[in-house]
């Protein structure tokens, strides 16, 4: 276990296993001789990297056929841009949870038309919207699963009427999903799955091709499922290191075991912050995340003495972000429970 | 030095140095007790890793101020589409000269008008076309200055009355360029710069903003300057290497020892195409590359004796593209001349 106890929002921490095979792809990759960073992304050895990957991703997130996989640059941000590219004909139906859900808003108006079914805006985010109505004229319903900067989570998708659309960036592998619900579901990798660089997308092909427009081809998810995720050059490094977290995932027990330690490591924040007189919780109970707890300190003439406190833990990476202030406790896949320990400790001791 | 002769296209050949540099990185990154792979890109380890990579690249291509740096996600392949949504309002003037320029020109036609100025279509694009006319009334005229694929190369760039932009993906920092001819140079990391992920993109702040059309955000050159290239998470890894490579090339004597050595390759191995009589050049001789080296076989019948030679050798990645046939060697900047000499001494035995 690492010294330094990561709670990074993203990019986050990695399992060490991982970050020894990186290593190791990169002195000598396949037994080519050659680092993985310079070998052709054509080459049947990276060939086999990228088909591993979808392979294990497959069996993790119980992918049925019909759907297809590709690993693109540019981030998640650039799904919203594609996805409104590709599906947006008459109306984008979008559900306005957070900063990245009201990022894929913004960007989808520069293709077509929206209508935010519900939004949480009214109470800074800290709540899931309930109780809404998807309109069934939408060509499809976008939604974000966990918001990592005010720390909510979708415990449930809804019943959607039209292609449901989901941005899984922050909680995907963290626990069990039907994919079936979803025509498209999208994650930047630096969470849950490997290093920035890469992005998954998980798309049902019957739901392209229906939109009239011209769609230039990088923007475009059947020139990318025509050339098996290798329409120009892909991130080599990202995807490579992306599949040793993959096969860590599935070795350590899948993503059955990744939901048990979550729900672990989430329990015994939330009970602390819950208990300490000191702190308290910024979202709503039913609606917390098990990915990115945020807390306050009520009183926060203490701030600069429990900073010093966790700081001196070896804790990493709590510093809420700027829009909600206090803390941010991010605890992604990777992070041994030992790690929430510690900084329950320090919150404990700090109360004392 | 490796015992494998790294010929390949790209993602291509990196000092042994940067890789050490790589493995270093991802084990311990600056000090943090972390790896790169899992580090925050907002952390100040990280944004001094990208203002060192700008600052660096700055000194060795003598980037004139009034210029911007970009680390972009997505590929020269974003960039075909990029140029066009934020230069083309009348009309974009292309130059056609490969595979490359031939898809930049295919993505600037889903944005607007554009014309082919010249091609070299007619005879397999064997050469770069020369006396053409570059309309005033365009926006901006576009080449890419080496061809990967059919291994010809710009040996100058036209004075255009336009904006001039370049895609040096494959020749970047191997040969002293006039920054200032240019209004925007973008470039693929994966050949002469890093590994593949990121794509540097480097534009004149002032001919941006002046197209009538609504740019989506991550489709637009400002919106990424605004945010100081960290709109949203960047490919961090990549760009973590690709700062240790221009480390590399800073080091070693910058651009002008690049192009040294890319000559001295280049001479050795066209020398040997051109005077040993089983062998040709497939390109015009004023037009070659310094960096591929396309050639072929004069009688086809002894290719399978002549791959087992050069795999025999040690030699790796010269097969040619499927477009032109026969044998393509890239001789990026981390190539060894000794890379060079072992497959000239190759070709020479097998004549023998």
């Amino acid at each position: 276990m690492s010294k330094v106890h990561n709670f990074s929002a993203g990019p986050s921490i990695l399992p060490k296993e991982v970050i020894d095979a990186c290593v190791e792809g990169i002195q000598n990759f396949s037994g080519t001789g050659l680092s993985v960073l310079e070998v052709s992304h054509r080459g049947k050895e990276f060939i086999a990297v990228v088909e591993e990957a979808q392979a294990t991703l497959k069996e993790l997130m119980g992918i049925p056929e019909g759907y297809e996989i590709l690993f693109l640059g540019g981030g998640a941000s650039m799904q919203f841009l594609m996805v409104a590219y590709n599906l947006l004909e008459t109306k984008g139906a979008y559900l306005k949870t957070g900063v990245w859900a009201s990022n894929a808003i913004k960007e989808a108006k520069y293709i077509g038309n929206v209508e935010v079914v519900a939004s949480s805006e009214d109470k800074n985010f800290s709540y899931i919207p309930k109780n809404y109505t998807i309109p069934s004229d939408a060509d499809y319903f976008h939604c974000a699963s966990n918001n990592t900067i005010y720390g909510s989570q979708m415990q449930s998708f809804p019943d959607s009427p039209v292609t449901m659309v989901c941005d899984m960036s922050s909680d995907i592998l963290s626990k069990r999903v039907d994919v079936s619900k979803f025509g498209l579901i999208y994650a930047g990798a630096q969470k849950n799955m490997g290093p920035a660089g890469v992005t998954v997308v998980i798309v049902r092909k019957d739901i392209l091709g229906k939109v009239s427009r011209q769609i230039p081809s990088m923007m475009n998810y059947k020139v990318h499922i025509d050339k098996e995720t290798m329409f120009n050059t892909p991130p080599v490094f990202p995807i490579f290191a992306m599949l040793q977290n993959l096969k860590w995932v599935k070795k350590v027990g899948g993503v059955a075991e990744m939901q048990k330690r979550a729900a672990a490591r989430a329990n015994l924040l939330y009970d602390e912050i819950d208990n300490n007189p000191l702190f308290q919780g910024t979202v709503e109970t039913g609606d917390r995340s098990q990915m990115n707890a945020c807390f306050l300190l009520k009183d926060t003439a203490l701030e600069e003495k429990f900073n010093a406190a966790w700081k001196a833990a070896g804790i990493s990476g709590i510093k809420g972000h700027r829009l909600v202030g206090g803390y941010r406790a991010s605890m992604y896949n990777a992070l041994p429970i030992e790690s929430v320990e510690a900084l329950v400790n320090v919150m404990r001791n700090f109360n004392k």
